[in-house]
């Protein structure tokens, strides 16, 4: 196998037994983004001396005894995430060339735990739906998705086994779920938001992309660590050990009030699935609380970006791109109380859904509307995503569906809060039964 | 002593003796509201027979040796609380002969700890500033404050030893301070406000009217309790055990940014105090971003009122007292940018008084601008108060001052969050060292 190939859990194993350095990984990743980057255009920014002076300290490490968990493992950053050590210009020209000076949080624990900041990958424009430069690897034409666009890009082609993302309405699981590779929306206020261009303090979540769940896993028992900078930190976040599961889990397929916006093919193999699996699924429809569930997200996450994109928007309307500049337009005029009315509403949706997970370890939904559309002027719908994202709970997109022209379509898997551990089982014990989508 | 001026501690000392029983307690309470009550208009319900049938209950359980830690002793509750055996209307018309099915979750508490439910108190109309029907007790021509109006009154004439009232503005310290009682608004999230008539979630916070501190610190044992219902409650909401002041508490004197509303004979009286204080008192300014407090808190509570009373300002605008349709007005407008800029400013200056309280063990401050004012239309000014409820930090009111007319006033006591049982620690140092008002 290709090094550049490897899962990051398979490429720590050589390198703790002496088969392979850091340097050789990320060489082989450094050249597969040379080779490929004219097509995919992953990244935004990328210094290869940089990289490869990163994975000599962590081979320097190694031989001192001291590898961190990730030591040596390149890791792509979402550009709306702050490091110090390279440009963070959040997808704008608003941003350009801005320097932050200190690491987000979550880029420090990376480096705590030894991880080479391979370089920073394309996003949205603040992380919204104006498109970046970014394609989708297995199909050129086609959009990666958003926001998450080249942190997904870069992982389905092999030029980093890892990175970071972040999910708002559905900028995690949608490219995920186009590029066909695992994305993890963790519980809410697992991952801390400090040193992460903000859209909504209600609705971030940062997360994580990789080729494998347990490489999710990894990951996330890195990052979920209690941050008082993250003021929505949950009080003990982590990324427990769950049980291996004994018995098959016991999962809910829900089509939900976004099933409508779905295509054709999507809806067969999704239902494809629910029949193979058998006994292990049934069908079931969300509380009826749930029908206003997409006009809630769409109202909390408006409301929101009227805040924090504001003032981008008062200094330069004309410096956003028109795409942006319209979605803080539609935020403006929300009111403090149609905002609460809709914050309310989805408390009743997350004590609806808890009941709803009694007898049930996780539910299968759709994670995207379909297959990645072939345009590169928008980045696809949300619908899938949005609500489950007001929700809180965790959510990842296991790649196991082909559409119609052979591109990947992923399941949307969800569990309750703070079950992230047995969600990411329940993604191994789908991708041994059912099969990966290739 | 008149078994009616008796404090809670004092009352469950005889009645643990067999000196006095419930119904003798209640029965002299009720005698004092038949004599008084017609000058001070505290009660909006009081049933004599419901309230001497709960005594006799009371009664029945000390013998059995099942007596809860305020078995026997009568508490007001103010009228936007539930109570599932006698009517809430919120002091408005719109909720005439209202009757809750079941208690809010702060009423079963104390009836768990065998309180007698003595009555409801008057409200301002939905707890906002539109005054109910109850005078001052040391000047029936003068307010009371509001808005726990009835609660503040009630105690301060004897009718009951323990009222409940709340805070969003300043509706417990300022009725507090003009009636010459303590009152304390506890930490942020420490009691529910399941069942109570919500203004803001952010704001709303129950309290505690009584004649001393210990009698604050009794009930608030029993009502800082967990309860998933309030989804906005601390983890660990307690009131603990304060270790006993062992040296004088190190007193910061705070003018504060309302001080220019304060009256003369309150500002005189509280910087003779500080100056008396001598040693153990500092004069020390809030951090710059204070400088927006009063605005902050402003924004923050119309917001949220537009929200929460919204519904009933749709459904009959006329039925509303003018003050409280204008508040509702005020509030439409508030977008949510707005909304959340005055949240996230507020938390910058929690930050900000977190490392304040470096060195301080408590601030002093006003409780009011003065005296009660001599009209019965209004009930005050609440820019003393609303910035610290808007902080979350404990508060207590200490009838320390007295003003011009020989009337009451408070002082303002503020402790960092979570310091509940040292703040009345600090209340009872005060009273002891200075004296209180008469």
């Amino acid at each position: 196998m290709d090094i550049c190939r490897l899962s990051a859990e398979a490429a720590l194993a050589r390198m703790e037994s002496g088969d392979l350095s850091a340097r050789e990984l990320v060489q082989a990743c450094l050249d597969r983004i040379a080779e490929r980057e004219d097509t995919v255009r992953a990244w935004t920014f990328l210094d290869p001396d940089l990289a490869l002076a990163q994975a000599d300290a962590a081979d320097q490490r190694r031989r001192d005894g001291q590898a961190g968990p990730l030591n040596g493992i390149p890791v792509g950053i979402k550009d709306i995430i702050d490091t110090a050590d390279q440009p963070t210009e959040n997808g704008s020209q608003l941003c350009a060339g801005r320097r932050p000076d200190t690491d987000a949080t979550l880029v420090a624990l990376l480096r705590q735990a030894g991880a080479v900041i391979m370089g920073k990958c394309v996003t949205t424009e603040f992380a919204l739906s104006a498109p970046g430069k970014t394609r989708n690897p297995h199909d050129p034409a086609r959009t990666p998705g958003g926001s998450s666009s080249g942190s997904a890009a870069a992982v389905a082609d092999f030029m980093v086994p890892l990175a970071i993302g972040s999910q708002t309405g559905g900028s995690m699981l949608r490219p995920a779920s186009f590029n066909g590779v695992y994305g993890l929306k963790p519980t809410f206020g697992t991952i801390s938001r400090a040193g992460m261009s903000p859209l909504s303090r209600r609705l971030d979540h940062p997360g994580i992309f990789a080729r494998t769940p347990e490489d999710m896993a990894l990951a996330g028992r890195v990052l979920m660590q209690r941050d008082p900078a993250d003021k929505d930190m949950r009080a003990h976040p982590k990324m427990g050990e769950a049980d291996p599961l004994t018995a098959p889990p016991r999962l809910a397929f829900v089509r939900g009030p976004a099933w409508g916006r779905g295509e054709a093919d999507m809806q067969q193999a999704i239902e494809g699935l629910a029949r193979d699996l058998g006994d292990d699924v049934r069908e079931a429809d969300l509380p009826p609380v749930f029908d206003a569930a997409l006009e809630c997200h769409g109202m909390v996450m408006n409301g929101a970006v009227g805040q924090s994109l504001g003032p981008y928007y008062d200094r330069d309307r004309a410096g956003l791109d028109p795409i942006t500049a319209d979605r803080v337009e539609r935020g403006r005029p929300v009111t403090a109380r149609e905002y609460l009315d809709a914050l309310y509403q989805a408390e009743e949706m997350q004590d609806a859904l808890a009941g709803f997970f009694d007898g049930v370890d996780a539910i299968l939904t759709p994670a995207a509307p379909g297959q990645a559309p072939r345009e590169l002027t928008r980045t696809g719908d949300a619908s899938f995503n949005g609500y489950w994202t007001l929700m809180g709970a965790p959510a990842a997109s296991v790649p196991l569906l082909k559409g119609a022209d052979g591109m990947p379509i992923g399941v949307q898997v969800i569990c309750p809060w703070g079950q992230d551990a047995k969600l990411l089982r329940i993604c191994r014990w789908l991708a041994d039964k059912v099969g990966e989508w290739r």
